[in-house]
């Protein structure tokens, strides 16, 4: 399996290296990166206009390293990545827009070729491009080194959104005054957590930023908000869609694993079945096998991009295996058709990602996500505990999180109540396809803040670069928010001649 | 002189105390308070249906330290008083509304009674009360005590408005769970710096409150948003209009003292004028002897209440001296009409506030106010320099103010620009006649961000008690600041029954 940049479904294996004592189960929580490594590996998804040497700028800016205290630590600064591609860009003499690209949980570097809405539409735009790093990620990390940074809860403690879109703020502000550009208007954009960050900046900093273009974002994922088996039921449905009998197979799987581990020789069979790197020895092994499994699922319905649409494609092995297979085979023949051949799968060597660790905290400390699995799923059934998940994370950086501060600082709870009378100029994007999409916001709040989504579109889709091979719905549904930002840009230009006069 | 519930005007002798290395003068800041002393101490202006002792019950809130980072010492705890009078309270029921008083830099108990607007109106809103008082001040001290939380900037660096509102959000979202009041619409209302925590915290906190009332609340009072030279204009011009002659006294003044002070037996010669406490002895309690005065005229400017209207009464003495008597002869007439008639006036004894030690903290951290006084003025010019304050601040408090950081997390430049199309239900109500008008915003926003403003308003004088004596100008204005939030209560309910079916 080719894993999403930020493989955040591996989070349960990384529990298990920090703690044995709670079961790490409950937290196999997935990804939210606006992109799937196969993605990236695919050619076409880069842009043919973009060169990565020639049109960006790298810049490093002097970062407060809190803004919210006046402590004598607080004072810290530390060198945060942006990068400038202003090869499209129309000038500050004719207050050409800024297209502010807002990093994830994740180093920046490939967000510049990956993320091609902004490439592509640069053009059109005249518009100014602007990537920024987030915090603790890449480039941009504070105390020195990595390893200092994220040694210790009193180091890991600056880790967090509300730094974040104010280190954001700070670096537009800064950017729009070295390119003497006040009346610029500013459109910040992301995907994923990178969307969540974009939507709060536009409520948080409408005075930076004029509107905010928010893909797959699951802003209501927190708190009661959303159903904990949102996600889970999505992963589902997009398999069961794809194929009944696929969806069945998956869905007793589970139970076969564990009658098979349970036979005396039973850990050899799952091994050989599923050409594991090590043999499995442990009863963890086989909860990794499972999770390992899980992720591939939840990975394909997130990321189930056209042209390959990795749903189908798992469906394809598993339904397409040799005649007479028993369920365990058709499953391995799914892995197969994923992660292509290889000599090995499972229970290997591992490599922890930035984000896979990264993200942990980020969920230990406030992106408390209450994602479980329901009983009618094709997973075992898994609610999501909150007190259990509090002494896991305690467990693991000596602090707790707090599960309801995103709701409290951003709010979430009857959101069309709350932001119908107020906020303008935010696009909450979503793919129904994507499992993350049932935190997402679906129906437009009001005539300026407004949900775009596809039916067969998945996890942050339309923020990758325009390919030939791209459905119809695609191409729509990125004209139509295309056309929005248009329109926030003509009706700012339109207020700036009348109040500025 | 009675001094105002938070003599922010003392600052520049508390400087004296800290330092001497620093020219004092250049800190000579107003008062932020919403009441002057002298109001609280007149009983008209306590509310003839407020009974402090029946009506209000005052609680403890566990509040957080640090909201915005998660370092073990950021979930330190302190005990957050607030009070509420549930006397009026339609009850959870009928979604009956809360009205929330946002405590400023002072301890929230002169509050209760004074701010008559509150506990005039809850009845025919049926309304909660709910009073909040400021960390860091009165009886919501982390640390465990004042001498603590106030010792060095690693405990004072967590006193600060992002802090106080988030607290203020905690705390409110606390009290509706705890009545069960999910639907009850909240609205804020703070005057002066507490005006200005209200109108931010409509903007970072719409799903915790519906409106916001912010009384006299100079948020267009930082950088370079407002001349300097605002605040003291309008001190002049108040001046001007209530006596020219007056004007031109005070205008002649300062030199007339520096001339005095010249003289060999002239510190002994003011010391006599003006009846000190103890005979001036230095060119530095000359000085002292001015900031007095000027204290003097600019909390007569800013509390200019009716009927009394302290600038008239300062007037009347001057312009009323004996025929005969010289300038400084007719200025300590106005001292006397304004002071009444004590044994001794200035360089005894001080008595130095918490407001006035909080405040000078939150000046030289964040609330950064550049106040200067032009040429043309009733004052000597003193322009504010902005390193001359950073230096003395850190010489204070070993850490500098971010200047900028209030326009960068509130906004503030181009308001109309930004919030014509952005948030909503926000009141800026000014008096024209107040100094701190000059940072308020005077012109609407939008259909429901207002301005209501009175040519003859003096400082947050809306949030008063109604009187028999109130001009009509000052009822007009309540009732039509009572009437919008009204409106904001009907519409929301119309929303509600919208959106929560």
């Amino acid at each position: 399996m080719n894993s999403p940049t930020c493989s955040l479904q591996w989070l349960p294996f990384l529990s298990l290296i920090f703690s044995t004592s709670v079961t790490a189960t409950l937290y196999n929580i997935p990804s939210l990166s606006p992109i799937g490594r196969t993605m990236l590996q695919d050619p076409e998804t880069v842009s043919a206009s973009v060169n990565v040497s020639e049109d960006f700028q790298t810049f490093y800016y002097n970062q407060t390293l809190d803004h919210f205290n006046y402590r004598p630590e607080s004072y810290s600064t530390f060198k945060q990545r942006y990068v400038v591609n202003s090869k499209y860009w129309g000038g500050a003499n004719s207050c050409a827009p800024i297209l502010a690209y807002f990093g994830a949980e994740a180093p920046l570097d490939n967000d510049l070729t990956s993320i091609g809405f902004l490439t592509d539409n640069a053009v059109q735009f005249k518009a100014l491009i602007l990537y920024i790093e987030h915090r603790y990620y890449g480039k941009s990390i504070p105390f020195g080194s990595r390893e200092e940074a994220l040694r210790k809860a009193s180091t890991l403690g600056y880790f967090n959104s509300a730094q974040a879109i104010a280190d954001y703020a700070e670096i537009i502000i800064h950017v729009k005054e070295k390119l003497d550009a006040k009346h610029s208007p500013v459109i910040v954009i992301g995907g994923s957590y990178g969307g969540m960050l974009a939507s709060w900046f536009r409520l948080k900093y409408p005075h930076v930023a004029i509107g905010a273009f928010a893909s797959s974002a699951p802003i209501l994922y927190f708190d009661d908000i959303t159903p904990q088996d949102g996600y889970y039921s999505i992963v589902a449905k997009d398999f069961r869609e794809a194929s009944e009998s696929c969806y069945q197979t998956i869905k007793k799987s589970w139970s076969e694993i564990d009658e098979v581990a349970s036979k005396p020789d039973g850990l050899s069979i799952l091994s050989k079945t599923f050409k594991t790197c090590n043999p499995l020895n442990t009863s963890s092994e086989v909860s990794e096998l499972k999770y390992y499994l899980e992720a591939i699922y939840t990975y394909s319905a997130q990321y189930n991009y056209p042209p390959y649409y990795p749903v189908n494609n798992v469906c394809g092995g598993i339904d397409g295996a040799p005649s007479g297979s028993d369920i365990l085979r058709k499953i391995f023949a799914g892995v197969v058709a994923h992660e292509g051949n290889r000599s090995c799968y499972v229970n290997g060597p591992r490599n922890i990602s930035e984000s896979t660790v990264g993200w942990e905290w980020q969920q230990c400390s406030e992106m408390v996500m209450p994602m479980g699995i329901g009983n009618d799923s094709m997973f075992p059934p898994r609610p999501f505990i909150l007190s259990s998940f509090i002494e896991w994370c305690k467990s693991l950086y000596g602090v707790p999180p707090r599960p309801h501060w995103v709701t409290t600082y951003y709010g979430g709870h009857d959101i069309k109540l709350v932001l119908h009378r107020f906020a303008s100029n935010i696009i909450f994007s979503n793919g129904l396809k994507d499992p993350y999409s049932s935190g997402g916001v679906l129906a437009n709040i009001s005539n300026s803040v407004v949900a775009v989504h596809t039916v067969n579109g998945s996890h942050c889709l339309d923020l990758q670069s325009a390919k030939e091979t791209d459905p119809e719905w695609l191409v729509k549904q990125r004209k139509v928010e295309v056309n929005i930002i248009k329109g926030w840009i003509t009706t700012y230009y339109i207020d700036l001649l009348a109040f500025k006069k």
